[in-house]
């Protein structure tokens, strides 16, 4: 439980940076070398390095070294962690108004007689 | 486009920090007061008040004053931005795999020739 939180927390600070999330929309349509990658950013390569080792680090990505050249490739299942913990916190959400609102359509529809307060505020 | 975009960013953002998690988390559970959500923390009322500010300010919690209480409530619809995000960019990359991976059975399946190239192997 505590290793799934730890996991969790590493792709969400992944996720929080926005270059690292334009580099995985990038990766989203398909494998590029580190060089490609840092292609569109006005940073070092550096810097652009430690971006992909955080991505790799959380499993949102994973890495393969050919010769001088290493690969980057977008892990769908590294995403779905955030996602399934974004949609649950959601879900539970939503329920909760679907409850609320069943509830106050049910007390609109059922003819209770007024009640001492209402008849007090008359 | 660019103005969704900046939504975006700000709700991972939010979503960046383990403690405004741990505040989304409790709120999906129910509203609750600003003292309410600080109390499982070790930091200043202040510092609990700058975290609901970036998750209002993100939309993916609206916040009431009555009297000289605030209280939070999680908004579902703002923490959807972020899981559709994370959904396209997910399904777009499961989708390339699963024409790589049929690409490969049918080339598997089909009972080429072998080449000029594997003759010369030979």
């Amino acid at each position: 439980m505590l290793e799934q939180q730890a996991a969790v927390d590493r792709v969400f600070h992944a996720l929080g940076d926005p270059a690292r999330r334009a580099m995985i929309d990038r990766l989203s349509r398909g494998p590029a070398s580190v060089s490609e990658l840092a292609a569109p950013f006005s940073m070092t390569l550096a810097a652009v390095v430690q971006h992909v080792q955080v991505l790799e680090q959380s499993g949102v990505i994973t890495t393969q070294k050919v010769g001088r050249v290493r690969t980057c490739q977008l892990a769908p299942e590294g995403l779905a962690a955030a996602e399934r913990w974004i949609a649950e916190r959601r879900s539970l959400c939503e329920r909760r108004f679907d409850r609320l609102g069943a509830f106050l359509d049910e007390e609109e529809a059922s003819p209770t007689p007024p009640t001492n307060k209402r008849k007090k505020k008359r």
